[in-house]
């Protein structure tokens, strides 16, 4: 393994010992936001050889069920994925994973850009989902690392125009800078009032909303604020039950999609990365050895910077 | 006007004065489940003439805007809807209306049938935005009217199996005459109790649940009930707000989609019914003469039979 | 192994020892269309057991590839396939398939339906393919065993009208008795006068044309035939080089889309079998037992009937 | 009116009086890529008012048809449409217009961006219906304006990496500044070879081809180029029967679609050209006044630059 990144369903784990059922009963490595080197491959594999480096897709269907064979294998029920109890993550030095969801990053594409997928393939799932083309008008609810990863995702599927909202004004900043049109930071506004202003600096109703707080009145906000006819998206999860305009969305035919993890993501992000289309980097914020995760962790508890990459090549900590 | 079904908002707006924000302030004329003959055609009309029956769609958009270049004219906002205040419907002996929204009937298709293509484009709209398609297994909440023709069209639509749930044994079995495959009369179970009775008599969860009924218990018995990557969709309209289960549905991919009214289903509709493929005609099972109109309305509202027809040729009260 | 049914495919091989470029090298077991008993399951197999009945899907995809991650995987080109070489098909007593394309059959469906779930498999996919929806009109040119379950298939997703064309009157009485609405004796029309005689009986051109014949003029029936905006689906193969009208199809928007195999079929058509709303069994004319093969292969080669059906089970010749 | 492109339609109608079924009969104003400044607009027209900058898409349905009503109003029969006869075009200094195909100009949206709206339109459509996505892979065939444009556009939808072809060494270089990542200058390679071509730039191959040439050997190279399960688009027109490899297309479920003009992409192209997404200006290589038509003409027949653009308004020749 090269370059490991820490997730808030890590840190969750490791605090909680749990999310929602999934439950950690025997120690578990974290870890599921990966890349590394090819060290050795299995007799029947022709597609990688020793020395290849490459992204780690974490979920690996178990059987070849209905969701499989329809191509939504993330919704397959016995699906191993890192870091998932009982499962193990890759937050180690060697690691060994299904030879079909390994993909060879080509020369110009960085470790740390091949372990950006799994966040990345968030966005792309729920852009896709949401039906993002040319010309949309989105409306990106929350900044953190998830709402990053759409925004960039939705500019990058020819969104005309992105609108985000956040408590935090440097939250805010970055989303500028990762390619938002338009920031409001929200304080007690109700939900209508925050359609309202996301309308109004739009210059129309957006026909897509990624809601990705969890947050009752975000939800609420999302469904008021999409445009009859279009998409909110459900990334950020919250409490099992929510209340929700929900006749509002259902005469006005605003469809409620959620998305779990993703599927079909790696090689169109590699292609996009390696194509230079797309600029990840600046998620990175902080770096250590595997030796420091402890610090690290500690770190993304404490919600400062976007992305900490934890390197797990002794002799190359390189991005 | 030949024949003009009662529909439940027909019997609010007499009642109440209002659905929503939609109120009667003005006398209106009711009804919008409608076929008659054209007495008169306007110069540019090619499509029909005198002598013609037809059935007649309530809704005609007023502007070529965003939503009717797309092919969803039903959610333009300046559309024009019979019986829908301020506008009038066409419960009457005379009435005027585009020609491009008023569909010939052929010799084989009863006027009764014609005025019945209303609320079977309820079920034909729901059923298409619900992606009802060869081999799906559909759950229908609700066994009114509404319930009964999502029914029938999900069938028509290559359905293998329909559940259909009511509180009333006798509209069951009027939906197993319709071609309900199996019946539920719920009393007082649990919402996770129905999912469960639901995906034990269909010996796997339904992917589409098409909800009729608009209580909340109901809506959330069809998010627990539906397969993951499959459909809830929302016919029935309640309260505006509702507590669902929505981590649930979003971490399974359980879309959500509700409906307003129906986009080009009337060609489909007359299709269905010249090819003899669907029958519609159980559906009736009251007529009065126009005159009478005070008392179909009477019966409409005390909740009796399913359809109630009020004939308003008083030279012929054929079907 | 219980039954296989014989397919045109089957035939060739034997008697041209090549289909394009697959060529038989080496002896090879015929058959594709199947079901048995299952005898023996490896140890990771859960869904079934010694003694349950099971259809066969004879694809099985070797890799996951990019087409099977995405629900394709029709289309992977290291995909084993029954009996195209170098695979062995499975017309014998006893065979070894993949337990994840075994399909347990419910106990209303018989063997031979279990069987006949190939060749209907070419319909649903077709049918899939081409769009067929609730109120489509449809027309299917040759009325072969292809042609006929793709009428079968039309009719149970919704189609409104299916007209069907062959040379052979006997063909188009058998068409009409799985459920087509119109029949054309073709001769020598040109392909514009089939395409005109299929909108007058239809009463409008079809949305839709199943091409099951692969003959040069039949293609071009089909794309003057189809209604602007609809599809032609290609499913007959004739010669490599076809002449036809690009530019009428072009700017009419009538796609053109062939179809390999299938995927998602067996669950769908399963169903279907189990709730008995579509039926088969017409399809099959001849049987004999697995010792007789020759004379089964002559059958079918002289063109009699519609289906020969492979009894492989020596105690056991039932339907 | 303020700025008109001309178009190869133009020219074609100017020099040879038809094309295909469309032939001039009487005196016909040419013109249909324009921009201008409203006078004067009907009682009923709320969204536009004297003095607003308008796009004008010029093809107007006149029947609220089948196709108008699913969406697809370019396929309507009866449309008009600018400067196809018998229908006038816009190419003079004022000229009425339908008002819902009459599209606001924003004020940082030039006169001659609004005019490009047109070519650019095709590009949308045809990549709209080529399924372009995030990280498709695209080989263009052709480098003419047509070429150009979805070259753009499929990079603002997200494609990985484009190729294109020509015979052209100056159109490629143009391309490339638009945007394309490789090109191919052809000579007399087969089909085949200019797959393989293709392929091996892209290092797989394109899941889309977007033909803008019309060549047989095109469309020939095209379909063998594309991968299994992805699309051809046909926008440019040749002969009228071609001969194409439909069997390599069919088996491996390529689909062949075409474009007609387009329908739904003036407000896409407002809200890109507004928010600076998209760069049109560089296609403008010339610019003549009304009064020098005629020489505007002949430099468009002579193949000279890209896009030529007429100035209507004698006191205002800004871009």
């Amino acid at each position: 393994m090269h370059s490991v990144g820490i997730c808030g369903s890590d840190v969750h784990y490791w605090q909680h010992g749990r999310i929602g059922d999934f439950v950690v009963k025997d120690p578990m490595v974290l870890g599921h936001e990966a890349s590394g080197t090819v060290v050795k491959v299995g007799s029947g594999v022709t597609h990688l050889k020793p020395g290849d480096r490459v992204a780690i897709e974490p979920g690996v269907p178990r059987e070849m069920d209905e969701f499989c064979k329809t191509g939504r294998y993330n919704l397959s029920p016995t699906i191993f994925f890192c870091a998932t109890p009982p499962d193990n993550g890759n937050l180690c030095r060697y690691y060994k994973h299904s030879a079909s969801y390994c993909y060879k990053l080509p020369d110009n594409v960085t470790f740390e850009e091949g372990a950006l997928i799994e966040p990345l393939s968030v966005g792309i799932h729920a852009c896709k989902r949401a039906g993002v083309t040319l010309g949309s008008k989105v409306f990106v609810s929350g900044s953190g690392p998830i709402g990053l990863v759409n925004v960039l995702v939705a500019k990058m599927m020819g969104a005309a125009a992105v609108v985000i909202t956040d408590l935090s004004a440097s939250r805010l900043q970055k989303a500028k800078e990762m390619g938002a049109d338009f920031t409001i930071q929200v304080k007690n506004e109700t939900p209508q009032e925050v359609a309202s202003r996301v309308e109004s600096l739009l210059g129309c109703m957006p026909e897509i909303t990624v809601e990705c707080t969890g947050v009752q009145a975000c939800i609420q906000a999302g469904i008021y604020a999409t445009r009859s006819g279009g998409t909110l998206v459900l990334v950020g999860l919250g409490p099992d039950m929510v209340t929700v305009p929900i006749v509002n969305a259902a005469v006005r035919e605003v469809d409620i999609r959620g998305i779990f993890r993703y599927c079909n993501t790696w090689p169109v992000a590699i292609a996009l990365l390696a194509s230079k289309r797309i600029n990840v980097k600046p998620l990175v914020t902080h770096r250590f050895p595997l030796e420091k995760a402890l610090e690290a962790f500690e770190t993304t508890k404490r919600g400062e910077g976007v992305k900490v990459m934890l390197k797990c090549d002794p002799s190359d900590h390189s991005p």
